[in-house]
């Protein structure tokens, strides 16, 4: 880890040594944290899958969010990526950019990460520090044996589309946010600020699914970036929509399908499977105690059917564009 | 490459993707910039060299200085992590934070980053754009065969100390920045907005160096790393540095030295070197057309001899530190 002279006086160092250093149990690791570069080793024959995301306070959560859901949610979102790929996750890097150095935030952030590093059995190996807006970039890295990576691209015609678990919650949870909740046993404000990587399901369905994309930007934007990489078209089923719980309550049922639809922040994954397959990948995620719903399916025909599109490309539905 | 639609409009979409998405010409590119990860084929039996650094405006460099300055040192700071490593590049990721999305800016920036991927044989497979205060991560990723990475730690009381290039130009062109200088040739401010990572160094090396860093902290600061990583003390010969060109003139002698010392962002490589290899390391670095100069020598008694420190722990020089 590389802390810059700019925010780094020695007890600044410490501190967040303090907090951000764990020992490398990963075999992986041949040099931890500590030196101009981390040094590992990936594991012969396999490829690596590699992302980054960058969560900005205010754009991408409020500032005033729990530290340490914010320390999840900025490794969840990267961990998603890995999931959409059916990779293993192994090796993280985080760029943590702060306003000022508090030493209780610190220490609820990195919990939040540290936690989410561990059930998802990936191992942070560098990263560094910075003054300025609060925004946590995370790089991460994962492993897939060639030619088993979930794609976007691969949809054929005839391909059912599902999605795991609900959709919608993210939307409902900001909105609940906005309105002044702020207890974490919220459950549409849980699936907003703790957002849960799917990453069993991608390992789960490699060989299985055609394609694959995680939900960030919202159904609709997502469905299209697969369908446009795929080369095909689809149907959707708005009925079918596995809303989250709690969601129609609040929004009503045409705001819950508007969440579902264009919300993004689910961080679900979006999947298209051959019909003859689809029992095959119900067992194998009933195994993680969670569902997947079919919404509708993919045709040779380009073009999105089945959901009244707002005529303005379609992929903008909330006026003015989410937060 | 994701776009947060918290930026990206359509229009912002190609905009961004016109300035960024260049033609994967590297084999060990599986899956290019446009799905959830990018696939990368490492190298068998190499070692993978991780590091990322966050450049932040009025920070790390002036928010006015040239876009394409910029773009290229946010890249080589990052590379001179793989430099100080004996790595060789290969793959990196770029996290860009802007206020705004102007195009000139941009293909300027972007010039600047792509123009040093080539010249340093990395290849851009990946990244994110988000709205916010302007600044650049980048996370590089090099290989190196195992165990032949040079680091901190290998420094044994009798090496020498070296230093390739010249010292304290880029805290002259810190100072010439803020005297009003704005011409890209003047040498020091050169050296400050447009530093050359010393990846061929590291690459000459391996094999010579018992012990390398990069001077990004600033010498006294970066030696302090080297010295307590490999548990030796030394002595330094202060009128032995290299001061760079024009340095004493911009300062004085005694302002030369002290930005040669403390002044950080030089990028120059710092090298314990045992006395028997330094005609051979001196005659590889010729082949790069590079000095590199003997500053002092490691000793086992620990601590640092040869500069008057302040007194404070040594390693804050300026008064008050340095933006």
């Amino acid at each position: 880890m590389r802390y810059h002279p700019a925010i780094a006086a020695p007890s600044e160092f410490e501190l967040i040594a303090r907090h951000f250093r764990r020992p490398a149990r990963d075999p992986g690791v041949v040099l931890g944290v500590g030196d101009d570069c981390t040094l590992l080793a990936p594991s012969p024959g396999q490829q690596l899958a590699v992302s980054v995301d960058t969560s900005v306070a205010e754009v991408h959560f409020p500032a005033a969010a729990p530290p340490a859901a914010i320390g999840h949610r900025a490794l969840a979102v990267s961990l998603s990526d890995l999931a959409a790929m059916g990779a293993k996750p192994r090796w993280c890097l985080m760029s943590l950019t702060l306003a000022e150095a508090d030493d209780a935030w610190l220490a609820d952030f990195a919990a939040g990460f540290h936690a989410l590093c561990e059930s998802a059995e990936i191992s942070l190996v560098g990263g560094d520090v910075t003054r300025g807006q609060l925004a946590i970039g995370v790089t991460v890295q994962g492993e897939v044996p060639p030619g088993e990576a979930l794609r976007r691209s691969g949809a054929r015609p005839g391909d059912l589309l599902a999605v795991t678990g609900t959709l919608g919650g993210a939307h409902g949870g900001l909105e609940a946010w906005q309105a002044g909740e702020r207890d974490l046993a919220h459950p549409l404000l849980r699936a907003y600020l703790l957002p849960q990587p799917r990453l069993a399901v991608g390992l789960a369905l490699r060989g299985l699914a055609s394609a694959a994309i995680d939900l960030s930007d919202g159904l609709l934007a997502d469905l299209g970036h697969l369908l446009e990489a795929s080369g095909v078209g689809a149907t959707l089923e708005p009925e079918a929509l596995p809303l989250a719980d709690g969601l129609v309550e609040a929004l009503g049922i045409q705001g819950a399908r508007d969440a579902a639809l264009s919300g993004g922040d689910d961080y679900e994954l979006l999947l298209a499977i051959p019909p003859e397959r689809l029992a095959e990948a119900r067992r194998r995620l009933a195994e993680l105690a969670l569902p997947l719903t079919v919404i509708g399916g993919c045709e040779a025909a380009p073009g999105l059917r089945g959901v009244a599109l707002d005529g303005k490309g379609g992929w903008q539905h909330f006026p003015g564009g989410r937060k």
